[in-house]
């Protein structure tokens, strides 16, 4: 603090306190972390925290907001939208994983923390999710439509269901690898849910679903 | 209550209680729901809840486990032991779907509620679902043997992986059937899975991996 901290510009000092905010959040809990804590971890006095981001609750909602765009981010700048579909798949599959297994701390707050301490943050990360849902969802439709399977065609609410059930597995799989009881790596993580999800789709874009009566 | 309610035995009385705190639960959360609704909800006086069941944590704690146990219970008895492993898969998601769907009280205090308040609640959620992670590996497991994919083995900790993706995928169609946003039911949530699971699994067990380079 003092002189030379007044000389860092304030976009800076806010995200050094987002940095300090995250990383206290996701190893102590919302409710246990203290404003002193993340003061202290972020170099500045905890007025300064109050000036900038106004309350615990406002900086939580920082921390939500900001890893929530930025995994929201990593994935999109991660797919390859002029490649095949299933590459497409593939390359947005390793970027989810290789972001969260980089950002474990922002994954614990979205994940644990946020939805642990409820309404109103618990709102947010179901608005990130939904976003999510809905980019996979544009990707397997524009799949199905590359495949042209009009026979069969796959129904709108099925696609939805897909996503859905996509981003389940991707998060289960990334929730198990931050827990740290298995070592997989992104690219391992992203492979499993290839082989479990693509050739499935693939099958169904074919116009062979599985059927309980086969 | 009064000369009433003393011949109703103590095992009823306390389902009678569990059944009450698994609504109100589920219908106002953890911290809202009030003991006086509980047993009014219940039909029984307040002393009585707690007499039998000591505390609203321990009430909690109770309807926690009583909804896991039904819910690991309904999936274990769905399941057809004796069928085909795409057959056994397809038994056991539409036992998970159909309990869901048929107790979303439940599902509601275990996937919301119950994560939501935090430890140690959690930790009882985190148990059952490592429960099911652990089962389901065993019909992955199982069904990879009976293929006898020797080569390209699925190795142990692609299985474990396989299962987390699962019931990662399955938790998320489940919430989203639940959460009102998509009348599915719990066939159809199966068939989706089934189809985006099974035909993936299968090409897998026949040593067909996907990759990223093809």
């Amino acid at each position: 603090m003092g002189a030379q901290g007044k000389r860092v510009p304030r976009a800076v000092r806010e995200q050094q306190m987002l940095d300090a905010a995250v990383a206290t959040f996701a190893r102590r809990g919302y409710r246990a972390a203290s404003m002193d804590e993340i003061a202290e971890a972020a170099g500045v006095s905890k007025p300064l925290v109050y000036l900038y981001l106004h309350s615990k609750d406002d900086l939580f909602t920082a921390c939500i907001r900001r890893e929530a765009a930025a995994l929201k981010a990593a994935v999109r700048a991660a797919v390859e939208l002029d490649g095949p579909a299933d590459r497409q798949l593939w390359s947005g599959l390793l970027g989810f994983f290789e972001h969260t297994a980089a950002h474990p701390d922002g994954w614990t707050v979205l994940y644990s923390q946020a939805r642990t301490v409820g309404e109103p943050f618990a709102d947010e990360v179901a608005a990130m999710r939904a976003e999510i849902v809905e980019f996979v969802r544009g990707l397997i439709a524009a799949a199905a439509r590359d495949a042209d399977c009009d026979d069969g065609d796959l129904a709108e609410r099925e696609v939805a269901a897909l996503a859905h059930a996509l981003v389940g597995a991707a998060e289960s799989l990334a929730g198990r690898a931050l827990g740290g009881t298995a070592a997989s790596s992104g690219r391992e993580n992203a492979a499993t849910l290839m082989n479990f999800a693509w050739s499935g789709l693939a099958n169904l874009m074919d116009g062979r679903p599985w059927t309980p009566s086969r």
